[in-house]
C-alpha cells in the first residue's frame, strides 16, 4: 500500500532526485514573494498568521510542559514576547523513544512522502515563517523570505532526496546462490535500514530554518526522531516549523512526538545536556567553534555533523570587468551585514595593483573601488536597511568598534535610523586595510560587517595566504577574479587542497555568499569550518546502518 | 586517455559494482587451492617464495630506513626470522605526502583499474600470502589461504567496487542555467573528488589481510596515500601486500611511496604516533576496545574507522534439524579456535529445554550435544589441528584457564600436540555452563576458544540478555535456531534494535562466524563492536570530500 503522502509526493521527489544527480538548476518553492505567484493576500494573512502568535503562549501540544519561556530579543526591536513551552530534555527523549518505532519500520519511501508533505506544509505558511525570520535573525525582508523560506525548504527538500536515494543503495532483499558440490548454497537475505535513533537538531540565530533543515529533514527521512533545540533568540521560525511538522505527522498516522521542540532559558544548558544523552545518536549543529568542537569532543555517543566558523577570502588577481567585480563584492559584503557564514572576510589584493580593462590599477584603487561600491549600497538608510539588515547582537557592533582599530579604515561603519524600526541595531560595513603581515587580524574570524582588503606581494602569495589561512581556520568559499587561466588553475588547486569552494570571476547575479540546493554544496566537510557538507551522501549515510538477516533459502 | 590497468580490469570492477547493488553471490578469486584451479606448481612455489624470506632482511626500497626489526612470534613455534625495514613516522608521512598529488589528481577509474591490478597481482602469489598467514596468525593452513587470501581480496575488490561507485555519485561536471528576468543566469560548475589526505591501517594479529584489506583499498581508490602499520606478530602478509602493491603503482605510472610499511618495536608506539599525527587523515583500526576507543577520542584530526570486539550470540528456541544445529555451531566455535571476531561467545538455551523432530530435548541435552559435536570435531589431534589451528598468544591460554573457573565445564579445555608443529600452543575449546544471572562471565569479551551455554528462563529472556549484552558490548553476529516464525520475528526485531546481523536456523555449509563479500556485510557500525560496517557507503564517503568550482557559463 503505497502512502497517500508518497503518491502525492512521488514527482516532486523524483524530481529532486534527478537534481541531486545531474545537480541542473532545481527549486521546488519559489523564491519571489511576488502576490503573481503566492496570490493576493497571502503576504498580509501571513503577517497575521505572525502578529496572532506576538505577545502570548505558542501553542503546541508538547508532552509534560512544565511552564513557558521567552527569550527572543530581535534586532530590529520588534516586540515579539512570545512564550514557548518548556519541557524538561528527560522527558523530550522519552516522548521521542516511544514514538520512534513505527516511523523506524515503514519503508524509506513513506518517510519521505511524508517529509515532502511537511516541507509542503510549511510553505504554505511561508509569509508567517518569512516574519519569524525576519523579526529574530535581523534580515532584512525580502531576504528573510528567501532564506528563510523557499532557499530552506529547497535545501530540506534536497536532504530528503539525498536521504531516500541512500536508503535505496541497498536492495531489500537478496537470493545468493553459491555454486558448490552437489546442491548449490542458497541463502535468501533481508537487509533492513536500522535507522541510528534520536536526533538533535540546534539551530542558531541568523539562520534558523536555513542552517536546521537539513540536519531535521536528513534525520526525519532516514527514519530518526528529531528534537529541534532553537536558539534562544531564534526561537518562532522553528516553533512554526515544529508545529506544522507535528501536524502533518499525525495527519500521516504517526506520532506528533517525532518532531518536538526544545525552548529554553540560555541557561538551562540543555544543548549540551541533549547532545550527550546516551539515548540521543545524531546531533546537527550550527554555531560557534567553541560549542562545535565541544560538541565533537563529548556527545561521542552521536554522528557529530557541525558547521562552525571559518575565514572566507577572495583573491583579487585582474578583472574584465572591474565595475562589475566591484558591485559583486559590495553586495556580498553588505548582505545581511556580512553575518552569514559564507560571506568574505578577507580579500588579497596585490600592493603593485591588477590588469583591467582600463588598464592596471593600483592596489589603492581596487580598494577604493569596493569601498566605493559598498559605500553606495548602503549610503541611503532606506535602501541600506532592506540589504544589510540589522546585526544580530551587541556584540556584533563590539567587533566592528575593535575591528576599526586594526588598520587602516578605508570605510567607515555608520550607524543608521532604521525607517520602520527605529529601535533596530543598523550599522553600515566597516572596511579595513591591513598588509599581509596582519595576519591576526584578518586570519581569525571576525562576524559581522567587517572586512579586510589585505594587500600581498602579488597574487602567489595571496594563494599562499589563503592556503595558509583556510588550512588553519577552514572556511565555506573562496572567491578569485582573474583573467589568466593560469591564475584561476592555481585558485582552483589551493581550493581543493584546502576543500573550499570556489566561485570565479562573479560579476553578475550570482554570488560567493550565496549556495544553490540541489546545485551548489554548502561546506564541503573537509576543513575546519565544517566536518559535514550540507548535503552531499555521506552527509545522511551515517544516519541509519543496515542490519542483515540471513536464512537458508 | 584510458589507462590500461583500467581497460584490463574493467569487466572485473563491472561486476564487483553490479555485485554490491545486487549482493548476488559473487567472487573474484577462486577459494579453494586446488591445483586444478591454480596450476600444479602453485602451491610448491608459493612455499618457496615464502621461505625464500625467512631469516633475512625483508626487502621493500622504502625512503628513510634506519634499521630492521624482527618481532614475530609463530603460534606454530614456524621459525620466521623475517627483518622488516625501520622507518621513522616522519619519513613515512614526507614520503606519503611527496607520493600524493598525482594519485589525488589522477581520475577514480584510473584509479579503480590500479587498484584492482594491485589485487590481482597479490593473487598471483596468493601462496607464498597463505604461508606468511598460516605463520603469523595460526590459522590452518586452508583457512589461511581461504580467509588470508582470496576472501581477504574479494574484501579488497568490494571496497574497490563500493569507493569507485561513491565517487560517481556527484557528475564532475554541471551546467546550471536559472531562469532569470531577460538572460537565464549560467553557471558552469566542475566538482572535484578532494581526497582527505594520508590514511593509517593498523593491522591486526589474527587477520592482517582479511581486515586490513578494505580499509586500505577503500582509502586507496579514493585517492589517498596509505601507510600499513602491520601487528609486531603478523607484518609478513602486510609486507608482501605493501610490496606488491608498490611493483603495481610504479609499473602505473605513480609513485610507490603511495603505499609504505610502518614496521616497528612493540615498543615504538607508532600506530599512536601515527594516527595523531595532523596530517594522517584516515585511520583504518581492528583491534581491542582499549585502543580503539583511544583511537576514536584522540586521533581526532582524522576520520576513524574502528573493528573492535563484542559479544557474539546464539539462541536456541527450537529445531527441525538437531543434529545439523550441533555441528553447524560445533564448527563455527572451533573454526581457528574461535579466534574470529564473528564466532559465538554466549549460546543461550531455555531451562526447560526446545523442541526437535525428535521430541522434547531438555537444556542439559542441548549442552551435551554441543559439547559432543565439538568433542567430534577435535577430538582427534590429526584432523583437529585443520580446523582450529593454534592459539595466537599465550595470553589466549590464559583466559582458557580462567574461564574454566567461571562455570560448569562441560567439555574442558585440552593441549593437541600438532604432528608437523610440535611447538604449536594448540587447545581444544572449552565449553563452560552458566546460568542466565552469570552475565559478568558471559557478557564480557572473552577471546579465543571460550563459550558460554547460558540457561534462561525462556526464549523471551534470551532474546531479552542478547539485546542487554549486545547493546552494552557490541557485537557483530547473531544467530538463532527456532521453528517458530513469531520467534524469528523476535529475534530480527531484537538483531534490529542492537544492529547486529542476523543468521536464522544455520544447519549446513553457510556460518554464523563467515560473511561472503559483495553480499554480506561484516559489522553494521550501529553498535559498540565497530564504529563502520566492512563495507558499506558509508565506509567509504568519508575518504574524500568534494570541492567544487562554479564560473559563469
Amino acid at each position: 500500500m503505497t502512502h497517500p503522502m508518497l503518491t502525492k509526493h512521488r514527482d516532486k521527489l523524483d524530481a529532486a532526485t534527478a537534481a541531486i544527480a545531474s545537480r541542473d538548476y532545481y527549486s521546488a518553492y519559489p523564491e519571489s514573494p511576488s502576490p503573481r505567484i503566492y496570490g493576493e493576500t497571502a503576504a498580509a494573512d501571513g503577517k497575521a498568521e505572525f502578529e496572532s502568535v506576538l505577545g502570548g503562549e505558542f501553542t503546541l501540544d508538547l508532552p509534560g510542559i512544565t511552564d513557558y519561556v521567552a527569550t527572543e530579543d530581535s534586532p530590529f526591536g520588534i516586540e515579539l514576547g512570545v512564550h514557548y513551552p518548556r519541557v524538561p530534555a528527560d522527558k523530550l527523549i522519552t516522548a521521542a523513544q516511544a514514538a520512534w518505532p513505527s516511523w523506524r519500520d515503514t519503508d524509506p519511501a513513506t518517510r519521505a512522502g511524508v517529509c515532502v508533505e511537511i516541507l509542503d506544509r510549511i510553505h504554505s505558511h511561508v509569509f508567517a515563517l518569512a516574519n519569524a525570520v525576519h523579526a529574530t535573525t535581523g534580515q532584512a525582508f525580502v531576504m528573510a523570505f528567501q532564506a528563510g523560506g523557499p532557499h530552506a525548504l529547497d535545501r530540506g527538500l534536497e536532504a530528503v532526496a539525498y536521504g531516500y536515494a541512500e536508503q535505496l543503495r541497498t536492495p531489500a532483499t537478496a537470493r545468493w546462490e553459491k555454486p558448490a558440490k552437489g546442491e548449490p548454497l542458497v541463502m535468501n537475505k533481508t537487509f533492513h535500514i536500522a535507522p541510528r535513533g534520536i536526533a538533535l537538531v540546534i539551530g542558531c540565530n541568523t539562520f534558523p530554518t536555513w542552517n536546521s533543515y537539513p540536519g531535521l529533514f536528513a534525520s526525519l527521512v532516514t527514519g530518526n526522531p528529531v528534537i529541534v533545540k532553537p536558539h534562544p533568540h531564534a526561537v518562532l521560525p522553528l516553533a512554526l516549523t515544529v508545529k506544522y511538522a507535528r501536524e502533518v505527522l499525525a495527519e500521516a498516522g504517526f506520532d506528533p512526538n517525532l518532531v518536538t521542540l526544545a525552548a529554553e532559558d540560555p541557561s538551562d544548558r540543555v544543548a549540551a545536556e541533549l547532545a550527550t544523552d546516551p539515548r540521543v545518536r545524531i546531533v546537527d549543529f550550527t554555531g560557534s567553534n567553541e560549542f562545535g568542537d565541544w560538541l565533537e569532543a563529548n556527545a561521542r555517543q552521536a554522528q557529530v555533523y557541525t558547521e562552525k566558523a571559518g575565514v572566507n577570502t577572495i583573491v583579487v588577481d585582474s578583472t574584465d570587468d572591474f565595475k562589475g567585480m566591484c558591485r559583486n563584492i559590495a553586495f556580498t559584503l553588505s548582505l545581511y551585514s556580512g553575518q552569514m557564514c559564507t560571506t568574505s572576510q578577507a580579500i588579497f589584493i596585490p600592493q603593485d595593483g591588477i590588469d583591467t580593462p582600463d588598464g592596471r590599477l593600483s592596489a589603492d584603487e581596487v580598494v577604493t573601488g569596493i569601498a566605493t561600491a559598498v559605500g553606495k549600497l548602503t549610503g541611503d538608510a532606506e535602501r541600506a536597511v532592506e540589504i544589510i539588515g540589522a546585526i544580530v547582537s551587541p556584540q556584533g557592533v563590539e567587533r566592528i568598534t575593535a575591528a576599526a582599530d586594526s588598520g587602516e579604515v578605508v570605510l567607515a561603519s555608520k550607524a543608521l535610523t532604521h525607517p520602520t524600526y527605529p529601535g533596530a541595531r543598523v550599522h553600515t560595513p566597516l572596511l579595513v586595510k591591513v598588509p599581509a603581515e596582519a595576519k591576526k587580524a584578518y586570519g581569525t574570524e571576525c562576524f559581522g560587517p567587517i572586512t579586510y582588503l589585505v594587500t600581498t606581494a602579488d597574487t602567489a602569495q595571496s594563494l599562499q595566504l589563503v592556503s595558509e589561512v583556510v588550512g588553519e581556520q577552514g572556511a565555506l568559499t573562496m572567491g578569485v577574479y582573474s583573467t589568466d587561466e593560469a591564475v584561476l588553475d592555481d585558485a582552483e588547486r589551493t581550493a581543493r587542497d584546502v576543500a573550499v569552494h570556489l566561485s570565479c570571476n562573479l560579476t553578475g547575479g550570482v554570488f560567493v555568499n550565496q549556495s544553490a540546493a540541489f546545485s551548489d554544496f554548502h561546506g564541503s566537510g573537509g576543513n575546519a569550518a565544517a566536518n559535514a557538507a550540507l548535503t552531499n551522501p555521506h552527509y545522511v549515510s551515517g544516519r541509519f546502518t543496515i542490519v542483515q538477516s540471513r536464512r537458508h533459502g
